[in-house]
């Protein structure tokens, strides 16, 4: 199959499939360059916040507007960890993650200022796609690392056999 | 000077200023976890956009939850270009370009597909803050090779001396 039809909060897409390191073929999601359907998602995932969430945390790219999004329409503040160094970062917190759909390893950064931020609160990890978990546990050793409190996860799509109790909106083939 | 204080759209932000390449101490400017900033931002430059302008154009990482906000309010669709290829890119465009903040020479990349959507389109390019305008001439050079036409440039701050005919909100000193 080269495409998957989804529809969430009355937005349609049809997602095209790609093949990705040693996962088959996997349907695409892009919520970069769609404003539409990522403010469609971010409404729909709302309601899968925590009650006692104080503050989201994502990782970039694919997260970033959605996350954006779900911060503004739920008034809680967010904190995106980064897959580079920034020169202009002070004291960052580094973690690697092992990426199943890149089929390498990725470092993780996050700025000292935004771990910060995540100091003494309730924190919600966001994601666009869960797959395996190890981005999310990445996420929550930075949440742990920073003092903050893991609160839950939450994800628009899950594509897998994560064992995390993610909450999402759809589930999504694993191969196709 | 250690910090910068800023104020768009009622909403106000201390600027940190960070070290960076041969430009020496700049303003910080994170639209990044920051969706209040971010939004008051983007409803101030809804009227810089130039009346004809079909499709927005950025670049990841800073600019793309202002341009996702900036799409939503203004109606436009937008296209992202990329830093890093993606193993699930098309026929993708590559472009370098020297960046001045980091020293070094960065190559972007936009994925077939999305370069698509620029093809007979009038497109405005949408930066957090444009400095030399070496980053403004390579979207523009995407924008010419995906067939479409550039209609101008919008910034939410300026910094430096760049010719191009960049509308902005406000001017950042190019050094503290």
């Amino acid at each position: 199959m080269d495409h998957l039809n989804v529809n969430i909060g009355g937005v349609s897409r049809t997602l095209p499939t790609v093949r990705t390191g040693n996962l088959g073929r996997v349907p695409l999601v892009e919520f970069v360059g769609d404003s539409e359907f990522t403010n469609a998602v971010a409404q729909e995932m709302l309601a899968l916040i925590p009650e006692g969430t104080e503050v989201l945390l994502t990782v970039v790219t694919n997260a970033l507007p959605l996350t954006h999004e779900l911060s503004d329409r739920s008034g809680l503040p967010y904190v995106c960890v980064r897959k580079k160094r920034r020169t202009y970062m002070q004291n960052p917190l580094i973690q690697d993650v092992p990426s199943m759909t890149l089929g390498v390893a990725e470092t993780l950064w996050l700025d000292g200022p935004h771990a910060a931020r995540l100091h003494g609160k309730r924190v919600t990890v966001v994601q666009d796609v869960v797959a395996s978990g190890g981005t999310a546990l990445a996420l929550t050793r930075f949440i742990e690392r920073a003092g903050g409190t893991l609160e839950g996860y939450v994800a628009a799509f899950k594509q897998g056999q994560t064992t995390l109790p993610v909450r999402y909106l759809q589930e999504l083939p694993r191969s196709l």
